[in-house]
């Protein structure tokens, strides 16, 4: 993979420069992607920025956040050819920042469950995970340092997951979605994939202008809780292994560790995400299902046929848990500087039809709070599985600051 | 002006056909919006919907809320004859429930400050506030009977005041953003205007599909609290006076009012307002800013050149800021039903050239509270001047119900 702090430290240094990095990238993609399919859109003619401190790092976009000078299709033939009139925030915010845009990722049509076609770098007989599929293989097949996804469920932390890449999935409307197709305006959240911990944070800081997201000191003895989400079912061994060997790698490496359980309204929030993400996709994406209802997306289709039923007062109702459920999650941060989760429920399942499941992702999402993913464990066929690190709402410092304590401690073995 | 109640009721006794109310407005509109100027583009052949509480109903959209089928241009030039590709999700709930939609109402350059050429049609010689001008003047010249706008600082309240309609700005997120141009994500509320408060909840509920929100049984002796904001500064005489008059009124009418003093951190909320707004606005319109800098309108790119400096640590402060404030608000309405206050400082400015202060407004956008404008006063020169009745957040049914008395007290005398 290609290290976005090596890179800054090479171009800072004059050993690289800015645009033979971004050539690096655009040479990278040209050899790989034809075997992975990460990218639906490439720029051409890309050079890098004259300034800013993510000059020569070329970026890849999902492809439902907007761009001016590239189509946005958001996986669906509904959008064969569309062109945006501005480029979104985030886009603007990564080119003030001095990024590159190298090419729109893929994404599953309309960041749901219709999968797209890429491959997982790790093993191409293997989905990459959803939604983000293109903007994880992107950066595990070594072609981006930095890529940009959403997650409404899982679809950072569980691609990261699969494709075995850091990812932070930051608080709440850190990365603004204004720009980004919507699917459900409380959960969709703007993240970065990246080599490393690091990298991460060295990318939203950058966009951010964030400079407390920099990484500093090494925390010394975090004190980590490990969850393990048992309202959302039992993971494969893989995860369950995951867990326990990042686990045992904090403790030696001086955390202080203790298995936590969540709070019943945990369990009750974790049941209302669903009602949340239909009840608001429905008014989202009311002019897809209404005016192009046979061209839908089938699988995100079918969800919405069966989830036409669900009242405002549900609704209302589901929104009332997520806000108790968020002020009992912020005690529990009290107590410990972070915990740690499975990112999901295994290894990427085999085939491209599905691209796997979000039990372990969707609480975090409804809750806001900052999520990273670092890869812990490799299971059998080279898949990688990782962990999840989750801080308080708004400490994505934090966040990134375990999530780093947690990466050293398993490269310490 | 055309009362929704009122064409419903014939709608439905079959004494009027949804067509021909249709037609009636198309008329109005013919006739007199030359004068007004509310109107930047009307559909062509609008015919009623088949079914539908709103069947009949033609509806204005203010002109940065997209539109599959008219253009959407922002009141900019930067956006001269765009096509979005969807409707927004409230303009298809509106066409969901059976609304027509007539044409997009002019708007102030991407609902800043900027005017748009829309007169009042009260006094033409004088501002009808904005940033939502056009939909506020379409009901007000009687063209339609429901217009939707939208409000970030006072664009729907203040309009409406000056033009002498009922409008409501509901909880936030009642009605959703989505396709709907951001200036600021926390703040962003779309609103509708109508000939009376009647008339609100009809169209709320229908869109909404909130059965709490119909007209029920009258309120019989609401507490209300009456607040100056003494924060904003002093009122101008005919906005003291309506509010003097409107207390009056209710009291007669049976209802228990107390003067109530908003606690100190409202104070800090009120001045909070503009960091969070400008803060997010310099990423929603980094696109304009950053690439059409020349053609952006002159008011907006002043406030953006100002504002260049406010931190992420002074955004995140006002947001922390924000939250306290709504807490502390919260508590307000364990002893009262609704707060009545000024929705404007005066009647509408002379002159087409300022649209008017926000500085009764900003602070319950900022709280997310639903906030509807009853016409209370007329001032020299035939200018109304209105109240602004408030709720708790998410009591949106309370505040059409207060607002409805306080309308009837009016009535009386």
């Amino acid at each position: 993979m290609i290290s976005l702090a090596d890179l800054q430290r090479r171009i800072a240094s004059g050993e690289l420069l800015p645009d033979a990095a971004i050539a690096q990238s655009c040479e990278a993609i040209a050899a790989r992607d034809k075997a992975i399919g990460a990218f639906v859109c490439r720029a051409e003619n890309i050079r890098a920025a004259g300034t800013g401190p993510l000059r020569g790092i070329a970026v890849g976009i999902k492809d439902i956040i907007d761009t001016a000078d590239l189509p946005t299709e958001m996986g669906s033939h509904i959008y064969r050819g569309w062109r945006p009139r501005a480029d979104a925030p985030v886009v603007m915010m990564l080119k003030q920042a001095g990024a590159s845009v190298v090419g729109k990722t893929a994404t599953t049509a309309f960041a749901s469950r219709d999968p797209a076609a890429t491959r997982n770098p790790r093993n191409p007989a293997h989905t990459p995970g959803g939604s983000s599929s293109g903007s994880a293989a992107a950066v595990a097949a070594g072609m981006i340092p930095l890529a940009v996804g959403t997650q409404t469920g899982g679809s950072v932390i569980r691609p990261a997951s699969f494709c075995g890449v850091a990812a932070i999935k930051p608080s709440f409307r850190v990365l603004p979605t204004v720009g980004v197709k919507c699917y459900s305006w409380t959960l969709d959240t703007v993240g970065l994939f990246a080599a490393g911990v690091e990298d991460l944070a060295l990318g939203l800081s950058a966009i951010t202008n964030r400079p407390e997201l920099l990484p500093g000191a090494a925390i010394e003895r975090p004190r980590i809780g490990i969850v393990t989400q048992d309202f959302a079912g039992a993971p494969e061994s893989p995860s369950a292994e995951a867990l326990r060997i990042a686990g045992f790698a904090v403790e030696r490496a001086g955390a202080s560790v203790r298995t936590l359980a969540l709070p019943e309204i945990s369990r009750e929030a974790w049941r209302a995400h669903e009602t949340v993400q239909e009840f608001e996709a429905h008014q989202a994406l009311a002019w897809e299902y209404r005016t192009h209802y046979d061209a839908m997306p089938p699988l995100l289709r079918a969800k919405l046929d069966e989830t036409k039923g669900i009242l405002p007062a549900d609704y209302d109702e589901a929104r009332r848990i997520a806000n108790r459920g968020r002020k009992a999650l912020a005690k529990i941060f009290d107590d410990v500087d972070a915990l740690l989760t499975f990112s999901a429920p295994g290894a990427a399942p085999k085939g491209l039809a599905s691209t796997g499941d979000t039990r372990f992702n969707k609480l975090w999402t409804l809750m806001g709070v900052p999520c990273v993913n670092v890869p812990a464990h490799v299971a059998d066929g080279g898949l990688p599985v990782g962990v999840q690190v989750i801080a308080r709402f708004g400490n994505d410092a934090g966040a990134l600051k375990v999530a780093r304590f947690v990466e050293d401690a398993l490269a310490r073995g």
